[in-house]
């Protein structure tokens, strides 16, 4: 009689290498599937190694372009700054992780699919809530939140089974990577008031280091898609890893951030989004340009909402598709061109330009001549004031000017 | 008979210098009022100056403490950024203007107030509405927007009365600025294509010329005020000035904004707030150690609507008393120092530490004994993503997987 | 030379018959325009009366089916209830009168467009805002804001000029009327102390006089569209004007409500919208079934802002397509069919059913057998307490403990 | 050596009256609670029988003053409807029970507090939370999620041990009850097509056999706080009680809602609130037309927020304490008389008068002539479509005109 089959999320890496082990001895027949969303990895290394380790099957799937196309579009689209501070990152690969995963799962007839987080952190809601978005019948297995090893009991397991031992093992720090992002915590980092060490980053350089010479750079935007650099066109997943180069020599993207989990704790991590920082500045500023006012005052309403669902891992829920069709209404105008000078950590906006503006001189001129009589402006304030001065006749003005002893 | 008094805010400058005397002839008695709200005006200047242009009465009044006190702290402690970017500045100031100015209308029992506003910007809607509400009986004057006039006839006008002509007339800048910061806009601004000459800032370093040796400075806070630099204690209103003078120093806290004005149209402008972006970044830092999740989740709301409130004139509106009693309930616990690196244009925070930190190193190793056992997550989990899942299992999966067409 | 054309929307009512005269005597060609959006109107009658006072031209349009499936539609769809009240009513019909006025004065090549609003009311705005969005090259006149006459002088020149005067001329009501409802101002009801008169409705039933047996009718929905009664299909129009007369007879619909305008004073207004309070609360109760959690925690949030700008005349803004991107995305799964008793003035559910209801007892059943053990509810307990409880940990329970003092 | 204590919230019932001896069995001292929050309880009965089913100590607490000032009125000035259907009650409640809960176990040395809520509900979450807001170190005992028994086992246990059986057990119904409304949930409710059967409601009439003859009530308010009936001043405790049973007589505050838990489920239950939703309504109408229209517009959003952490069981969160400070400053202008016509179950507010009203005649004539000139209305329009005008300049008419087709 066979055994039953389970898709396990792969790296490559020490605790999933033996969670292929473990599975087995708890019984499966265990496909390794690994996905590359932009983190540079060494996809055919990966692919044996799981087959070294025991995987009767091994699937490398590269989803970068998907990744940029959907995942990283709604977050540049959105501005998705997770409590005003960090793109998001590892919460956008996740759902898509979840749905290869269950594309494999179902492919393959395996009744689970297999994960590596621990209990402690977000990744573990947002894998299990997208796999049971996607298919509620599989079974979702977490070996590293199962087994309760001690490090020294998991590379003790690892020798018994003839598992390698990855050289880099004493890396205090826990990092995750995609074209987005790397996120990485741990270590030193749990104390908060000591700075990151400069050996906590990689994809930026120090501002001491950064270059004396700016760069600038031209972002051409189609319908809030950055579709091209300095007039030369891109893939949206090739545009962020040349951006993540570029804006990353000028130390561009470091976010040092105390966050509240999902699971209800403060965590300390720190964050390199080059690319990401810099397209959502430009994209903010074209958008300053050509969005009307009432809808730049709203969109940061749904802005906040689909990333608050989206780090709390409810990307599948019919809630991310609705705030998504608010999101693309508001992109058809957002057209143009973005100059950007990259310099000392910096993304400046120098200009912008757009057939779709909002602003543009001609129409300056037209309004100031044509619009800008002071009636219209007096008869505004006379009607936008009434509520306010109706209230001050009525309540009396003493309650109105200690307005201000209230925060003292 | 005598003449009505009517209260002017006077400047020193020519738009206000003429309107004395053009007041004169409407048949007021003109009594000149002029502020300092931290922009570092020669107040015995101005003071006779108006006198010499007309004035029967010439008041100047440090209002530097009661700014930083009560309408700084609101902006610090909310975060006041005009979508997303720049944190108020003049909108600041103008209720406590007007407040000013009908406290002197009422002590010399004048039946009106004036102001030098012109009919296309946001600053005669602040003060019209701020004063309507501080006093409905007063009358409002805006003599500039009421003689609209052409430079040249101004200048003629003022020539033929005996006026002064400031010898920086010919300044393509109008400029505004208080302790909060400084605006600019007007001149080569006027194109959101081109970048802004370097003459168009006063307060900040370039990042080019910023000193390559970095500055850290410790700021303590008690209840969300910030009470001390590297621990020597100041008073809010100086604390500002010294921030700006050693943040500006490295070219800390330019913004370049299209915004959208309450009066209907988009304009250019830039801002150099070093004092104010320092401390609102040491500040929400601060807050991201020592706010509960669901206050520092929530708290975003407050602040937009109290920024937009303010930006839009209705300080003395009731609603900005409820605003600040939220806020000032969420800042009891905003007790701490952080620690900020100034440097190239950055105000990075480093480090902050507090006696109400949520997050702590015991806590940590606490929470991770006791509470962080994988079956509460599991537990979480579950119910967490229940909602989802119904969804998936009653409306079927199909539809939950093509969620990423929706932005292609 | 030939005059040039002004189109007017048309009532038959005094104000608009004496300016299709007054227009003429500003040396305007004028073409009446009347609408029938469900108030029932003798279109033939208000036809004929234009050309008999004047006008060149006299369109009449049956606008209902229109009105009802876009603009009524979204009412529903998004529980459009102002200031939690009232559902809009007039200003849903004001930007489709102002669309079919711009299409007949771009067909007829008119250069203005009249409408028959005074200084004081919202449909001034609604209306004017929405023409200058459909052809900012149209003008816009006003003529009885323009006219500023009284009473007395009106109908003066309407009978100088053989203007019919109509016999209900003393009315003490201004009354608008579309299939979403009626709304009635003025006279008596300006006394808020006062209760509405009887004679100030008309579609419903005092509850002193609906009858002593109820109605129940079932209502069928489709992707949140109401599209059979009792299993009879309807197109919208014709249901919503079934359910003004079946749910009017039972008194279901009344409201008195004190509203703020957007002009900034507050009136007081009574509303009849039978069909529409009936359809809204079984649409609600149809999405309480269907909607996963999260979607319908957030819909609230577009469904104010939706409230707040069709109130506020920008049906034609940018925001109102991405407001109703969002809202058809929620839609998808409001299928099923609602039992609602009519009864005393109440609309009451008492049965709801759908193949998309995420409450069935099968799915109950599963869920308490093999979500519900309790391990998952003490795990999410655990976590979801975490933050209020190390905040209580770390600043003693003092504080919160005293929490009850806050509203004493 | 002596037993450690344990806190039982006690009802009198038979699961908490078997609770005391599986207690007992686990090793504990148990010290019986019990509070009266208005749901009408012979307290001296149900003090004895825990005494008689083996508490060493028992307590009753008369805590309907309290919850009345404290958290039925935050829920009155606040109108937190559930899901914008019913006013919370067990929710409200379930805080103050923890507190006392803690306030015995603090006083009496106890280790642990124990309540006998099942793994399904949302009252769990709301007593664990609470009770670790209030003090972390207490251990929280669950009987009835613990001992998982079917019904037969329990009654089984019950006898074995001499625990009295009540005799109403067969009730297919599971009821919580206090001042502000009772809740029902269970058997024949679980089907949400059938209506609920009458013998589900106790506190109110059926339509059917409410009187033929309405009562009219005057509700007065002083800062938002009901004071008065009929100009006789009651506590609010008393008046809530009052108001149950003269809007119960006639049939108001039913409510049938299929909601979404806590815990991740739709439920049915059906709710009966007379004093609660007649106060709602009048408090409602009173700030109408004391409140002004930012205040107005904006407190929404503080209510829903409010609801959903109440009903979340975050009431001891600092969230709460700051959205109660926004509260209690919007209720200063919120004084004066409502007339309320209870009749057919409806609490209809027929008229409202206040001193701080922003609606009257003498205003209303004052703003008629002096503010409302229309050139007032002009410039305000020409100003607020702004925006709107310029956009559909610059991005052509085509687009805004199809806005219609959205929702089609």
């Amino acid at each position: 009689m066979s055994k039953s089959k389970i898709v396990l999320a792969y790296s490559g890496g020490l605790d999933t290498s033996v969670a292929v082990k473990w599975l087995q001895e708890k019984g499966y027949d265990v496909i390794a599937c690994c996905l590359d969303v932009g983190e540079g990895k060494d996809l055919n290394f990966v692919k044996q190694k799981a087959l070294q380790v025991g995987a009767i099957e091994s699937y490398v799937i590269d989803a970068k372009e998907e990744f940029a196309n959907v995942y990283a579009l709604a977050a540049l689209q959105a501005h998705t700054l997770y409590e005003g501070k960090y793109p998001l990152v590892s919460a956008l690969s996740r759902p898509l992780i979840a749905k290869k995963l269950v594309e494999v799962a179902e492919k393959e007839g395996a009744v689970a699919v297999a994960h590596g987080c621990t209990g402690k952190g977000n990744d573990q809601v947002r894998f299990e809530v997208s796999i049971k978005a996607l298919n509620p019948d599989l079974e979702v297995v977490a070996p590293v939140r199962d087994w309760k090893w001690s490090r020294e009991e998991e590379i003790e397991y690892a020798k018994e089974h003839n598992i390698p031992i990855p050289i880099n093992l004493d890396s205090p720090f826990s990092i995750d990577q995609n074209l987005w992002g790397r996120s990485n915590e741990c270590g030193v980092l749990e104390d908060p008031w000591a700075a990151p060490p400069e050996e906590a980053y990689d994809l930026t350089a120090s501002l001491e280091k950064a270059p004396d010479v700016a760069d600038t750079v031209e972002i051409t935007f189609e319908k809030g898609i950055p579709v091209a650099l300095n007039g030369e066109l891109y893939s949206l997943d090739q545009l962020i890893l040349a951006l993540n180069e570029l804006a990353g020599k000028h130390g561009v993207g470091r976010i040092d951030h105390v966050e509240n989990r999902l699971v209800g704790i403060k965590s300390r991590e720190v964050y390199e989004c080059p690319g990401a920082m810099t397209l959502i500045k430009a994209h903010k500023e074209l958008e300053d340009l050509t969005l009307v006012k009432e809808v730049a005052h709203f969109k940061p309403v749904i802005e906040k909402k689909l990333t608050e669902i989206i780090y709390e891992g409810l990307w599948f829920s019919p809630l991310t598709k609705a705030l998504l069709a608010f999101l693309e209404e508001t992109q058809q105008y957002v057209n143009g061109v973005v100059r950007v000078k990259l310099f000392k950590g910096h993304a400046i906006v120098e200009g912008r330009q757009s057939a779709n503006s909002l602003y543009n001189e001609k129409l300056a001129t037209y309004t100031k001549d044509d619009e800008f009589d002071h009636n219209a402006a007096v008869g505004f304030i006379s009607l936008w004031g009434l509520p306010t001065k109706v209230h001050s006749m009525v309540n009396k003005t003493e309650a109105v000017k200690d307005n201000e002893k209230v925060t003292l």
